[in-house]
């Protein structure tokens, strides 16, 4: 099945190189398909690591480990196979990527746990291990390649190659932070898992480096959502070389350091928004700005109730400004809301205020907006300061194509 | 937009009258439609009732005024709009409501308090008051009608009409129960509402009649789901006449109550199972075993998780025996699993054991059953007791075109 490019989809941008990354990707054969499929990424020496996964119990060995490794806070490589998630594959699933880090390890003179793997495509099927050795084998010996090379050997069905940079200065000196990531297309039989990577030169202690990390992923990745489906595999990681020079940032007190976590999060809103611009069937990009609630938390929740909800997601693939449907997940979300102060609008026209439909509604502003490509959806609960923001997609028959119309 | 009868259907069942129960329908005109809109049921004096409601904080009135109504557990009518749903409409709805509420009490000579009312179609509009009161007008003069008729004239796009009986011996008396539910075809710009009303001429005092449709209804209409979305005026309504005769059922001491309790239970079951066999789009009806759990309660929401994947319901659509997103599903409920204790079986025939493929897993009979309408998911989580049983339809393209190619 040819899924056509996302009418989402954005350029890849122009991104330098980042001193202490080098990139190499190389044909590891993981499915029957003529392209690269394994991208291997060295890391200078004293590289900080930091990392986010997936909550999803039943998640893949790669995420198990990675999970543990980032504690120790350094990394020398990052190594993401593509066409095979290596999930619910038991004790053989676990052997072939404790052998990968053992290969890698052997070759660049570190210790194993400094080696970060990441997998992903179909599920059940244990990671072939002599695919693995040599295509590892090949990256060792392949040329350098680019950023657009590694963002598309790291895709799956992805629709367009995905990335994002951002610049700070830090102690005086300018960082980089170029961010490659992949998402949700998915034409076999597998789960769509989304896999970041986030590279800078800036020097930054591992605590702090995870504390940038875990605030811009509440912000950015916890904030889209395709399908609700939430994969066994995903994985953010952000690499910091300390190539820059600056003293190392190790915490908020460090000059540069709000500059440094706000290009960080920059970073990762770019790449969480492009993730959902690729979203199975995607003709939307749906933004949900949910103000007054109780709390942030509770925003965040009923935010994520109307993104997910499958009656939302319908009416703005048929542009139809249906805003009872939005006081219905409001209201199923299990957070505090009082229907007789709800507000709901589309495009900053508002249908409705405090419980009842606007007297003078003029649809025709908001019927315009709907025809869109980016489209968003005010709610205001009237109840405290508590505000949130979440991204999603429509629902639309491309999502039953991609998901259904196909036979494993 | 015509929507073919769903495939999953049932033929009406014969369901004879019950004493003490008058069925009318008339025409109130709520919309533009050549069909009775408005159903009235006249209810002897004495009648016991019990109701379980949405918890969908952005409840209808029809819904804050039932809740306290049930308090007191008298009923003596029934009303049911069908074409407006009355929600989000405020002060005006909730007039609207109270008219009916009196109207009916004025002709019957009872109070307002016990005439029940429901209302299904379109949010965002006050319910006419000229027309439910020329509607209802129209009732009060009109012959009695069959449960078939009633059955129809409750349901707003629903593909067939859905009606259960059962019957239990209860103190030497043969008791019958009837019900009526209309479910979740939604052409217009609405909400999907489930209206469900259970007749039975048994005498059972209230509070025990509460007591057995609040335990039926957690085994079987908070089981089942067809998209995850909540309505605003989920209603069931069990009403007791008393005219069988038997001396009332005031707890499980009563001679008989297990009886009855078991006979409600099977009405409630079958009124569920025909919502999901109308879910919208529906081809094919899945039921979900989960066993294995640290608790039933922990079963229940993890057979909700996989119930409500889009990614599991539209693999079942496209007859795919994907047992790794039923994999992903488990791992992303939140409650206790242990991805190497898992066991994933379709139709009976296990297709992976304790975290891994099984290795002669023989996917011929998987693929026959998946072909069928009747679809069985069997989960076994390996950790404790704890069993539950969920249904619901699969994903297809039917829903979207339902819900999206569809402008207001």
């Amino acid at each position: 099945m040819d899924i056509a490019t996302s009418p989402l989809a954005l350029p890849f941008p122009a991104m330098p190189e980042i001193e202490g990354v080098t990139l190499r990707v190389a044909r590891a054969g993981y499915k029957d398909w003529g392209r690269c499929d394994l991208t291997y990424v060295e890391l200078a020496e004293g590289t900080s690591v930091a990392g986010v996964f997936t909550k999803n119990v039943c998640c893949s060995s790669e995420v198990e480990l990675g999970r543990e490794q980032v504690k120790a806070g350094r990394a020398r490589a990052l190594v993401v196979n593509a066409g095979n998630s290596n999930a619910f594959t038991g004790y053989r699933g676990r052997e072939a990527v404790e052998q990968i880090m053992a290969q890698v390890a052997a070759n660049l003179g570190c210790t194993p746990t400094q080696v970060f793997v990441s997998s992903t495509g179909v599920i059940g099927v244990p990671l072939p291990k002599d695919r693995a050795r040599a295509g590892l084998d090949a990256a060792f010996a392949a040329a350098e390649c680019s950023w657009r090379d590694a963002a598309d050997t790291i895709g799956t069905t992805d629709t367009f190659a995905k990335g994002a940079m951002a610049r700070a200065v830090v102690d005086g000196k300018t960082v980089t932070l170029c961010g490659i990531i992949k998402g949700s297309g998915m034409i076999a039989p597998d789960m769509a898992t989304m896999l970041g990577y986030i590279f800078t030169d800036a020097a930054a202690e591992p605590g702090f480096l995870q504390q940038c990390l875990s605030t811009a992923n509440l912000a950015t990745f916890s904030c889209i959502t395709v399908d609700s489906d939430t994969s066994t595999s995903d994985t953010v990681l952000a690499f910091a070389t300390g190539k820059a020079g600056n003293a190392p940032l190790s915490s908020f007190d460090s000059p540069g350091a709000d500059a440094f976590a706000a290009a960080l999060n920059d970073v990762c809103r770019q790449l969480a928004h492009l993730v959902v611009r690729d979203g199975e069937g995607a003709q939307k990009f749906i933004e949900v700005r949910v103000t007054g609630a109780v709390s942030d938390e509770s925003a965040h929740r009923i935010g994520l109730a109307i993104a997910n909800s499958p009656l939302v997601k319908t009416a703005i693939a048929g542009e139809d400004a249906n805003w009872g449907r939005v006081v219905m997940a409001v209201g199923k979300a299990g957070e505090p809301a009082d229907r007789d102060k709800l507000s709901i609008g589309f495009g900053g026209v508002w249908a409705a205020r405090e419980g009842l439909p606007l007297a003078d509604y003029d649809e025709a502003p908001v019927a315009q907006h709907l025809k869109g490509r980016e489209i968003t959806i005010e709610v205001d609960i009237g109840l405290g300061d508590g505000r949130a923001t979440v991204w999603t997609c429509d629902l639309t028959h491309g999502y039953i194509s991609i998901n259904a119309d196909y036979r494993s």
